[in-house]
């Protein structure tokens, strides 16, 4: 993530500040830290957009099941798998964990048990401010990471694959198990409201 | 030369010229720079771990269910779901149109329709083995990729946005699905299994 984030900034640099000038790049963006910040801020920006489309899904769940979203939040995919509710825990905790991590905090998983759609809505919007107050530069990104799993088991590795090979296949992992369940609820949702961030993005070629 | 074609002017020099200065951030890292060709090879490195896990699913499943496996392939979550095989295929359309991408080919998708496990299993092998052929600096990740959904709908994002929001998600989303299925159908699997690339880093405190 590193490295793709930093291109990122290098787009927005360039489009902000080096193609009006246009001459000597370096010198122009020698003063700017191109590792300063968008990284973060993409980061920022993929879990925020996901928890939004987590948030429209419960949205689309509470319209189409009424009161019976009670059973939805103790729906599983197997009996041995986590309902619902804690799998939207689940996906929140990964944001939530790297957002503690930036602020130099210790992890701190929010309760498995979800018992109410507010309460799911709560952690969406919890950790949606959290996200909010991660103020660090990318350089943090370089840092290690250090995850204990009890039984003297820990995982010691940089901060961009903390979240490559950590928090996003968790938080994937997490989202869409939630929406898998959601389809074996029958709710009726489709691929494109799982990628909603998205949605956006599309234009028809009659657009100017 | 509209600005996007100048942005990727500006963003191959930005990469090659200017990575250098960021080597006091990444001092604890001296003997490799992780701003170079780090993308490219990390996107690479991530899609195949995670194709490998889905062989490793594949095995346990073979060696779990014998010759009721050719239902898994049928399996799916809801009804109006992909089955298992094409999950499979779904998932390996992403590096493949990855790699397509970056050797500036058309997309091509895998025939969805998969009907036998050696089938799901040649799939595996042919996009690693793309993956493998892909010879481009991180600097593709700055020019616009176009995708078309037809009807005259189409994305253009530049390649950093086509993997972070349209790759990933996909990736990820169909290879969770093929985890639940298997899950739903009894395989004994746990997250472990989902998270296969990650297990050889973790330690245990009486190492040294």
């Amino acid at each position: 993530m590193g490295a793709m984030g930093q291109l990122r900034v290098f787009s927005s640099i360039v489009v902000l500040d080096l193609l009006p000038l246009n001459q000597n790049i370096s010198q122009n963006f020698a003063p700017v830290n191109p590792m300063k910040s968008q990284t973060i801020i993409g980061l920022q920006n993929i879990f925020s957009s996901r928890l939004d489309t987590l948030g429209h899904l419960l949205d689309v769940a509470e319209s189409h099941f009424g009161d019976d979203v009670q059973s939805l939040l103790q729906s599983r995919i197997a009996p041995d798998m986590l309902p619902f509710g804690t799998q939207i825990a689940f996906t929140c905790n990964q944001p939530r964990n790297f957002a503690l991590w930036c602020l130099e905090q210790s992890e701190n998983n929010l309760n498995p048990d979800v018992a109410s759609l507010a309460e799911a809505r709560g952690h969406l919007s919890s950790t949606q401010e959290l996200l909010t107050t991660i103020n660090v530069t990318d350089a943090r990104l370089l840092e290690i990471k250090r995850i204990d799993f009890g039984q003297g088991l820990y995982v010691e590795l940089p901060g961009f694959s903390y979240v490559d090979d950590f928090l996003m296949p968790n938080f994937y992992f997490h989202m869409t198990t939630a929406y898998d369940i959601m389809r074996m609820a029958g709710l009726p949702i489709g691929k494109r409201d799982f990628m909603m961030h998205f949605v956006p993005l599309i234009k028809h070629q009659s657009d100017s």
